[in-house]
């Protein structure tokens, strides 16, 4: 038996390769999927099985396309009512893969249909020697079980039965692989270390050592980080399974002239991928900015409409390409086109731009210390972020809300926006111009 | 025989690989030679010979690495008195290599110890094939004669010599082999193609049209491009054999506190590489800012003092290193390390920033038709191009003087810049903030 | 203007992209076509044209690939009478792309449709700067006209006017840029540069120099090189426009047992690719043999039936679609799975292996002086090879028509095998083996 | 807390960074330390720690090429008697980096000053989180205490203790991270899994079910797999501290007569990496062969005098680059050059080569049914193979040996040689010819 982990940094996405002397399985893999079949091939093993634990939220996931290539099973829960051709699976079905079991636990929580693939190496031992938890435990935290707001509280009390009842009767030196880390918004406080154990989560995570079970429920229904919207839309596409990606269409390359003529057509949004300050600098008025560089594909899952056509402002094509994958990964994808040679042509041919005036936090910081009352400061930042710290005066409406909420903000005033890195300001002064705010 | 040709953007230099069945030159070659190497090694042969047409001006030869790493002997013109180990050419000699038969032809004019080699493949005729013309001859221009301003004329004398009595007499189907191209300050008014032929040139190439020797050399030493600072510099270090390149002193990365504290260090200077709408953005006070994506490494050779430790500030890693290569290969060998991690380090420590506005065309159109007075406006491009068109009012003062004459220009009012693309106007901005423009 | 220049080694193929500051042509695209797309992209310009300058004989073109993933249109002779969506142009017609105009000229001789394209770079000149000469001229050699051995003749006399009375009227400084160099059979001696001038030609190539049309006619149709079985093959693809490369049936990966299991269906073969000597320590009995290091493309094309599955056998994944895309680059396309593991996995199951002897020169000289009469000496190299210079006593069969002229040799003797490189003994060897040879 | 895993296959060796957010150490590096540089700057840390767990006998470490590039300190055992700069720590000892404490434990057995860093998390728990074990535990194995043959017993005996009175007496969930996996020869039956947990392995570690001490000692110091001659050489050249990479001498291209006559140098070797058929094929008459492919570090360690020049016959520069790499990881620093252009020059020369014949299992089947007698079987595995199952007959002299005990073979009867991938074979095959065998 040997493990291979793969991480995707951004939405913090853990997925594996289970992998006997012939065949291995692929756990919850992620949409852009090639790369499992590469290091399948470099291992000298076949992609046979495709185990998904529960329908994400928060990632398309690729096992369509993973099947079709391999010709490999797809094993997912039989809750879940997947549309396409699987294998379903429930509480106390087993399976083997060489001289691997796999044992099914039923473990609604995080989701309905959530399940837990527990896998005894019959080689070494009979007893379990990891098991892949897919969102329901993780290092240092526990699956929230509130995407579902109607029956949080519900999930909530299921949560807590199996963790309790379920994967903490595991014995306390099986490992744990969960399909998030460190940044996933699956969770709310999870550690950098991607893989851990029974025993030492049993003794040193806050979320298993509340022992009530109205306690458990209170703590994991309240204090939540926001859920995106594209949290509901993507377990939808994951149940009917996602069109394969060699299927969409490609992304054009426009000159200056030709973009500025597409963004007249109807439904077509621009997107600036740009660095925050260069997105300063000067944009193409009306666009969207979101820097590449940040949590791209959480906030673009966020606050892109999926049923418009995108058109890609970007510093390279690379840049352009990899930003419309990173969309592709989360369920957005109308990327239409780029444009080609970047601000660069759009400039050339004399076309208007906006402007944004970044301040360093000193000059803020002089700036409250001197008249409060001539303009509004917004903190874009997500509440609890807001009520752990804030700069007094200030007014907190989270970046992607700006798009309901713009109209709680005088536009009178110069407004000045705050956030931790200066990506959700830039998104959010983005979202501003385009309801017409001019000095942001 | 088969000739391979190497371009390198921004300084537009070729160079190229002549091989015979087991053994090749390299001519003219860039400092970062390994790619000959590579190259060499994936054709089959050894790089036995390295051919120098001139003491370039313009860029660091790597005919010291190239020869430490593979055993080849070095040609130079004798004239050029050079001090390194080589072979020293002059009219008539010739030499073999393989079947292929390379003739020395003295050609002054670009500069006073110029040398052609001419190739005669002696497998197919006994006609020249091809000549390596370093800068005597380009693709719809000839060398300039310039460089050394005290002799401009002499050497426009010489030239033309070098031309009409020497070039021209090859047969019309010799092709040509320049070392620029177009985009290099290496001449005027370079074709895009890479070579050429003898009758074409013959017949289309507008400085070989002058026939009379007086209007040849008004004409050469006339309205040329100026002539970088590093241009004096290169020649020297290539005559004495530049340093080898794995023996230069590393990069390091340094924390935002790290650079800040380092910043102080004597005769350390800042050089922001990113693009120029992210500079504006924000960037760190006093910094340089040449930007990465523009004509970086004849700017880098222009203005940055040779003599100073270089911190840079970029996106990436990659793009650091980057900025250090092209410096290295116009002889700026002190890069000493970069801030890690980019701006982002330095605004979460909530040190300040400089902001510079950016405005369209549009907007500068409404601002000069409306009240001149008010303001400066600097165009910053070169003589040649301020003289072909400008805005009206404006003064022209090209990028790289500003070094030495920003106080021309009134502090008091705001001081508007403008070039063709923003990479110059906004390394003029970051000279005039380093001087005390607070308005720009 | 600028030229760059593709070189497919094996095939020994030219290609070109011609741009202007915008746009570009591809002149006789490769199948595998991405490049072109990629180094457009680079250069900051868009395919608009794609030049077809005959029905290219020995690959398969890549103009319908390229046209579907651009949307440039195909340039073809009218002649031609291709039946995918172009341009056909014919004697006489011209075009711009920007400001360099392509004139077209007929020149039947290699092929019946054969056409160049001549260029005028408007804004340098009012002459020609070059000419794509596609399979017309060569450096230093002329295509040949007896692919189509009912009409060499006529072809031969046409080439002879085309050359003659349309070429060589064009400057001596005009360049031309062929679509073969050294290695090609379309030509019988190519030299290793990849382009060249009409007036070095004119003076120096040897076919050129014969004046006499009736001695051009014989000199071209006696003494050439065979003409692969494939050449007819592909001139039929190319016409109907071949199939895009993204369409073709992927390459499945069998294990041993699996890949034993596939070889008895229906129509299989088996193709090994490994080195010759690898081949000869032990193989697959029945497979053929063809060194992927060699010249695998011209003798895949020659030898493989184009209706047959091939399973390939190779060392490792890469190679193994290095095989299958050298193979779709002339034409065969139904490569259907490899050997994962290669031929270690053969051996571990105890499979029956077949071995031949290699000796070296050395051996073979003394067996020769010794007793002739006790084996059979084969020279399997080309006809016009075994003239020049050979061992007394040998037989001349070439490699590929041992499928039909096995019989010519004794089996009861032992063979001896003898080329210039030990690849095409190989693919003797297998081929004898195939018919029931046993020592060999 | 942060742990990223590396492995290095053939030599089946792991090595580790574990980071917090700002700096990070890597355990047990191996010799060609760029990867974990490379892999710090992108997870945006810095290497300031280096630990070693003790003196590695079958590779060479590179915790010298890390410090000088890095900075970072070595901590090493102080039993250990290194005798460059270092941190020299033993039981008791801890230290931080960021919110990570590391404590040591001295653990003898595998090796006399073997110690074992164990991490506490700080920011999560206060109990182990996991342990760098080393070469003491490993998945499914111990270490082997036998290295030394004179102190065996009294390491086994340490090694008990070590294992039982303190590793065991970590908590069950305690996570281990050795520094080798399935395929070293540092324990005897390693899992194929690359870390572990305290509970798992002390419920079906084999080894560690041994209660009894004296059993354990005897089960420990028999039966053991044979240690290459280069396990004692590895310990001293790191106590010393290895030469960097960058300043051994480079591998000159030769070829086929300059490689000729430098085989007459005195202390030269030829070394031929190729496929093993590829070298049955043919081969340069006294050459050693080690196929790339196969367990190549492990065998070049074992046979190859470190004293010796080393001239490689590979098929591309990649392979002979690659061989040159593998032998400096086990401390074969003399590679002096190789064979440009492969076999194909030297047989293009005419120069003599060798041939060895390969049988498939099928052919040694009926071979030996046949007549037993009329030649020698040699079985060239460990012994510890040949016990488990050997053809009747047949005398066991593992290939290595082969180099001491050729004499033991008689010369004048056919020998055939068998092992269990075709690689040792080979191996022997080479030895035998260099001792006058001639059938082989």
């Amino acid at each position: 038996m040997l493990l291979k982990h793969f991480f995707l940094e951004k939405i913090a996405h853990s997925s594996y390769i289970l992998a006997g002397s012939k065949s291995c399985a692929v756990i919850d893999p992620r949409r852009d999927a090639d790369l499992y079949i590469n290091e399948a091939r470099q291992m000298g093993v076949r992609i046979t099985h495709i185990l998904e634990t529960h329908l994400h939220a928060d990632f398309i996931s690729g096992h369509m396309d993973l099947a079709a290539k391999t010709g490999a099973k797809i094993y997912a829960p039989k809750s879940g009512k997947c549309t396409f051709e699987h294998v379903a699976v429930s509480e106390g079905d087993s399976f083997t893969i060489e001289d691997m079991k796999l044992d099914v636990l039923e473990t609604p929580g995080h989701t309905p249909e959530h399940i837990v693939y527990v896998v005894t190496d019959q080689s070494r031992g009979t007893s379990p020697i990891g098991a892949f938890v897919g969102d329901v435990m993780f290092v240092g935290d526990v699956g929230r079980p509130d995407l579902f707001p109607d029956i949080a509280e519900e999930l909530a009390g299921k949560l807590y039965h199996s963790l309790h009842d379920k994967l903490l009767k595991l014995p306390d030196y099986c490992e744990i692989y969960p399909a998030h880390g460190a940044g996933s918004l699956c969770g709310r406080a999870m550690g950098a270390k991607w893989t851990s154990t029974i025993g030492y989560e049993r003794n040193f995570n806050p979320s298993l050592k509340i022992k009530d079970k109205n306690k458990f429920i209170q703590s994991l229904t309240s204090n939540m980080p926001p859920a995106p919207d594209h949290f509901s839309r993507c377990s939808d596409i994951n149940r009917k399974g996602p069109e394969m990606l060699s299927r969409l269409p490609g992304m054009e390359e426009l000159t200056a002239p030709e973009f500025k003529e597409r963004m007249q057509a109807k439904g077509c949004l621009v997107l600036d991928t740009r660095s925050y300050p260069a997105f300063a600098g000067f944009h193409i008025p009306g666009s969207w900015h979101l820097d590449i560089g940040g949590n791209f594909p959480t906030f673009a899952g966020w606050v892109i409409p999926p049923d418009r056509d995108i058109l890609i402002v970007a510093d390279t094509y690379q840049d352009a390409a990899n930003a419309r994958l990173w969309m592709q990964r989360v369920g957005i994808d109308r990327t239409a086109a780029y444009l080609g040679g970047g601000m660069q042509g759009w400039i050339n041919n004399g076309y208007q731009t906006g402007t944004i005036s970044l301040i360093s936090a000193e000059y803020l910081y002089n700036l409250v210390n001197k008249d409060k009352k001539s303009f509004t400061l917004v903190d874009v930042r997500a509440p609890l972020e807001y009520e752990t710290a804030h700069i007094e005066g200030s007014v907190n409406i989270p970046a992607p809300e700006l798009r309901f909420r713009s109209d709680e903000i005088k536009k009178e005033k110069p407004v000045y926006l705050i956030c931790s890195t200066g990506n959700r300001s830039s998104l959010a002064a983005s979202i501003l111009k385009q309801n017409g705010f001019t000095d942001v």
